[in-house]
């Protein structure tokens, strides 16, 4: 190492100097941080040889272990690959009052895939695009997301790994891909500025920092975390808390007025309907059994107007699907755990493995209605939900999940007689309460969030099947015949 | 069909006038379970053509479906298989105050593997009665285990095939495997006795019920599900709440005369420590290494008094260890959904998959130390923990995994003299509290427990390694050699 390298260097002395306060500021950190409305995602990146691991061990150290997990991704497993490739990454985010330490994050499993050549640079391109995409829900969100890049000159990476084997301490931590990467320094110099480049948002913007001196590496890294923390903290203590809409207007009158032209004076009788539905059941079952041998997911979405059936319809389905390959999610008020993250992240955790089925029983559509309507959510938050939305569904059906969806239509009579059919039957009674009249005492504002739905989120390869629901057996039966189409139609070849 | 059979069956309008009422007492029964401090699993099995999954469809119709939930399981996937067997059991059980039905359950799965031959029935048997002990601790833990065996005889069975499949509405029912079990009946009959008595234990008994006539059979699963379920509430509604002990009384005192004889005198010079240390954990890394690609996974078990350097023991370890390949989970204060869970399904949910490793930071053997002491279980949990957890590290051993569990022990004034440093550094302070104190008051408990732990979880694949922990850089020298040789020694051939 040069004389001038070794005075730029932070001696023992000042740095032990430095750390105890810093270790008191991080500390003090959490604790504020404990009662925050969100979480802090710490990417740590770098050159071969910069330190990742000892920063990831010395944040450890320094922090207090209660509050923060570290997580590493290796190669996708069976399960991780069976599902889209976001999957994993979205479960392993923190709660609200968390750190996660990103050894490497979902930006060096990019660079792990160590593109070459201009379809695969194109493949790297598209799957930083949409690590951009969720990086900016998360941080839309509130997520604190701080992105470290440790760099290392060409020289100093190579002083760093003769000085890690020289020393017999340490030669066992070089390893042969080491080295290698050091002789290819330029072009994963520019894959990495190419990664940054294209994963630098506002709301999760690259820090490069200098990794000669691991002293100053240290104190740099933990004071970047500390400052943005800061200001993050103050700028989301301004954030006005939700309230509901003093009124309901439509963003997209087309949904509504497809809604409202629906005609609800089907019936059917009795008679015949059971053969008929049995009929279409199996040939439901052929089709659901087939998708599983073509290793294709069904995700079936359920939407509706309280008591519009939702329930009775998807009990049919499932006569026709093997419980083994099957899971109902049905969805009720977020626990504490799920409220403590991005409201998308409780959807993720049910996502079918490749071949199975997954039936939501109402959805992630929650955020557009009864979350807009009741004031759950801010104005900006289910505004911006379409979009996420559309994105969460498009990375689904890339996938080549079967995605089917439905919104059970009723007549504001029809739901009357239907409440009041379960007031007066004690077995039915469980499924009716003062939240229901008071959900029917909204209906027009509720058709217009349902409008605006059908029409913000109907993408060709999800779109939305509206079924008449005042005649049960008509509702049923259509729902059996239409995912019957929709699934043997996508299985075409 | 016979004229006398029909006879025996009950009519659709009988059956009608009694499901109002039926359905009425399932839902009150939800509405009692919210509240209540267990579990409650259904498990249904039985002969082919019987109706299992009609029956699991039936229940779904009548029961709240937020309460519910099912659970069937497939062919083991690869990341179920890189777990010992019991794992994925484990973790689909559901939280105190809801139901959890079993289309099969784990019997159906031994069922499965359809063993012929002597060798296989021995496995068959050595897995039920894995299966027994399972239940049995789920059992004495409050969990309302329900297990219903859909009986036919062969020749109901054979008209039940002959009806589904004469019926174009559900002749799709009916495979190619259906007929082959009937052809196979006696057999597979003798086997499912076979399993039946195997796994009929006081908790967890089973209910064969006739199900030649679906109907009856739909009532008395229900029937079944009910009156269990009301003696369980009235039995569990006398237990005591737990308290702490007045006096700990030694259950095996070899374990604290073991304990008193560690010499802690100790002492290790900076100088020399860490070429020493890390010439170790050079060693440590390429032992870990070798059983990773073995496929043989790590569990390292932390526990000592407070104060006594487990953290930073657990970062030198780290140092050694690939980060992807690595998870520290600290043991705290259970959250509420782990609360509403037998105590071990927390500690089975981290552990690792093949070739992986976990570190826990603190244990399950804090059932056997604050818990038995602050009377966070009650007299008969802890005193059964013992069993408990030796069953639970056999299946982690028996599967492979290497287990490796420290206790790393201090003197009382060592322990004040640290105590006294945290107070004066303010990087420490979040580090102690008044618990800390508390518990420093209860030291002779402590070591009572200790004892007793030491002496009754030292079983011969998982032995605990006592730790002198008065010098720093002694122990954690300590713990990184024992680790190394122990990890070599468990992978020679």
């Amino acid at each position: 190492m040069a004389k001038s390298e070794e005075d730029r260097r932070l001696s023992k002395k000042a740095y032990d100097a430095q750390v105890p306060d810093l270790r008191a500021a991080l500390v003090q950190m959490q604790v504020e941080l404990k009662a925050a409305p969100f979480s802090v995602l710490l990417i740590v990146l770098g050159v071969d040889a910069a330190g990742k691991g000892e920063i990831v061990n010395v944040l450890n150290a320094w922090l207090d272990p209660r509050g923060v997990e570290t997580v590493a991704f290796r190669e996708p497993t069976e399960e991780e690959k069976e599902r889209p490739p976001m999957w994993r990454y979205w479960l392993t985010l923190p709660s609200h009052g968390r750190i996660a330490i990103y050894a490497g994050g979902w930006h060096g499993e990019a660079l792990r895939t160590d593109p070459r050549g201009a379809a695969a640079l194109e493949r790297f391109d598209e799957e930083l695009r949409q690590f951009a995409r969720f990086e900016d829900q998360l941080a839309a969100d509130g997520t604190l997301i701080v992105k470290v890049w440790l760099h290392l000159d060409r020289d100093a990476q190579r002083r760093r790994l003769l000085e890690l084997e020289g020393d017999p301490r340490t030669a066992w931590r070089v390893k042969p891909e080491d080295w290698a990467a050091h002789r290819d320094y330029d072009r994963l110099a520019r894959l990495a500025e190419r990664m940054r480049r294209l994963t630098h948002r506002p709301g999760a913007p690259w820090t490069v920092i200098d990794a000669a001196d691991p002293r100053q590496r240290n104190l740099a890294v933990a004071a970047a975390l500390l400052s943005r923390f800061r200001r993050h903290r103050r700028t989301r203590a301004r954030i006005a808390a939700p309230r509901p809409p003093r009124r309901t207007v439509s963003l997209r009158p087309t949904g509504l007025r497809r809604l409202l032209a629906l005609p609800l004076d089907q019936t059917l009788a009795q008679r015949g309907y059971e053969s008929k539905r049995d009929k279409w059941l199996g040939r439901l079952h052929a089709a659901v059994r087939s998708a599983g041998q073509s290793r294709r997911s069904i995700v079936w979405v359920f939407e509706g107007w309280d008591a519009a059936g939702k329930g009775g319809a998807i009990r049919r389905l499932t006569d026709a699907v093997d419980a083994r390959e099957c899971r109902v999610i049905p969805i009720a008020k977020p626990t504490d755990e799920e409220k403590a993250h991005h409201y998308l992240w409780r959807f993720w955790r049910h996502v079918p493995r490749a071949g199975m089925v997954t039936i939501y029983d109402r959805s992630w559509y929650g955020r557009v209605l009864v979350e807009r309507l009741e004031g759950f959510a801010r104005d900006a938050e289910w505004r911006r939900a379409y979009a996420e939305i559309n994105e969460f569904e498009r990375e689904l059906t890339d996938h080549g999940v079967i995605v089917l969806k439905f919104w059970l239509h009723l007549s504001k009579d029809e739901q009357l007689r239907r409440f009041r059919d379960r007031e007066g039957t004690e077995y039915k009674r469980h499924k009716i309460n003062a939240e229901d009249w008071r959900n029917r005492r909204k209906w027009h504002a509720y058709e217009i969030a349902v409008g605006d739905m059908l029409a913000l989120t109907a993408a060709p390869a999800a779109p939305w099947h509206l079924i008449p629901a005042n005649n049960k057996r008509h509702a049923r039966l259509a729902i059996i015949k239409e995912s019957c189409r929709q699934i043997e139609a996508a299985l075409e070849p």
